[in-house]
């Protein structure tokens, strides 16, 4: 059976997450449904990360097993038919070796926020940015962040559901930047890890925006960290400014063509 | 009585345009709704441009008489609380003159257009761009649109339900961006006059996405605009991807605070 790689944009307002779920919308859900239009039959999915519900996707990557030996480009075309008019879609499709694993072959995830700072409701950039009220002091944030950098136990950083083997991972980068637009200015972050842990990012930037607005120093992220306990995390920010952005593998599926 | 200046933003996808309607709902008519939880009456406000349905705006500009001296901060921050959760937010305001007029003291109207150019639907940019599932040259369109630049007569640009008195009118600037963003590439069009007739804009992005996929040469574009004749225009094209950007007056109104 020819292996294809997926690579998956959607807007996770409306669905309960990644996964495929008995009684609600999932993106996995989706994208299975619209393949069965093509293939009868069952189809399972895998991809390399699991977004919680809300969370966005701008280079989700997934990969699915089939009979026939479509065209990438006949196939990407076939799925975007059929997955409309779900805010899902595939931006790009290869096939890969059948030994190729979306998830398990990835050596790197890279994820984005945008948090919004105004105080008037945003109204275009609704469901697709964290709102504070308030300006935040990004440089401060940047100095809380770089303690996260590197190797670490980030127990604090974790959801208690998370089911990771190990709390310990590498952070490789947290890069934030203020950008200016019509509507006001936005931070946006990009953090880089070989994978990530439950609610991971969210914790993060919930904690930097308490940095931000003056309640705790950078040296506080640094103590929450080494406290190694879920209490002493910041409250974990909502999941509509996260978009998981990329997936880096040992050769990128999608670049030959 | 006072009068305030106020800046909007909003999301066009659930009106009917800005002008209040009896049956449906129009962004005039939020605005007024909320004015009158302020202050309990009859309210009218009047605004530089009247967008189309769907239309949306980063910085309309109207203006409202009220009886009590509010504090521009606060009457912002009251009509927020009370025109949630429609997508409308006051971003900007004002008092100024009781004679200024937010239409005819306005000397200059700023629309900006996005034009997403890609195959795969968009999702999180559904209902804020017109997409084309083609590239599109955009030189062969800068080239098209400066035959627009200047005095001319717009009566090919111009719908047949335009009520402005001449179809003669002014265009200042067509400003042609390609932007790269990570669902791919899109152009951005920034339009500059003292005025619009009705469905100008559109008719001048419908006619150049001709160009720019080469159904038209750049000179068909002045050949349209000699002919001052609507059936020589090309589609007026869609609403979502237009928004007023901004409305110019002899001195900001805003600019004091």
């Amino acid at each position: 059976m020819p292996r294809f790689a997926l690579k998956v944009e959607y807007h996770g307002g409306p669905f309960a997450g990644w996964q495929r779920q008995r009684d609600q919308p999932s993106v996995q859900g989706a994208v299975e449904a619209a393949l069965a239009r093509l293939e009868p039959g069952a189809h399972t999915i895998a991809a390399a990360g699991r977004t919680d519900a809300g969370v966005h996707a701008l280079g989700q990557v997934a990969h699915c097993d089939l009979a026939k030996p479509w065209a990438p480009f006949r196939l990407m075309e076939a799925l975007n038919y059929h997955l409309k008019p779900a805010p899902v879609a595939i931006v790009d499709c290869a096939q890969v070796a059948g030994d190729w694993h979306a998830r398990f072959s990835a050596q790197e995830r890279r994820y984005f926020f945008r948090l919004a700072m105004r105080r008037a409701p945003v109204t275009h950039d609704k469901g697709l940015v964290w709102q504070v009220p308030h300006d935040l002091d990004e440089d401060a944030m940047r100095a809380g962040a770089a303690h996260l950098i590197g190797l670490h136990d980030f127990t604090t950083f974790r959801s208690a559901m998370c089911q990771s083997a190990s709390p310990v991972k590498t952070l490789d980068a947290i890069d934030i930047d203020r950008v200016e637009g019509p509507g006001g200015a936005e931070l946006q972050f990009r953090l880089r890890a070989r994978s990530f842990l439950h609610n991971q990012v969210r914790s993060i930037v919930g904690s930097l925006e308490r940095v931000g607005r003056g309640a705790w120093t950078p040296e506080h992220v640094r103590a929450a960290l080494k406290a190694a306990d879920r209490a002493a995390c910041g409250p974990v920010c909502p999941p509509q400014g996260l978009y998981l952005e990329g997936v880096g593998y040992p050769e990128d599926p999608f670049g030959a063509d």
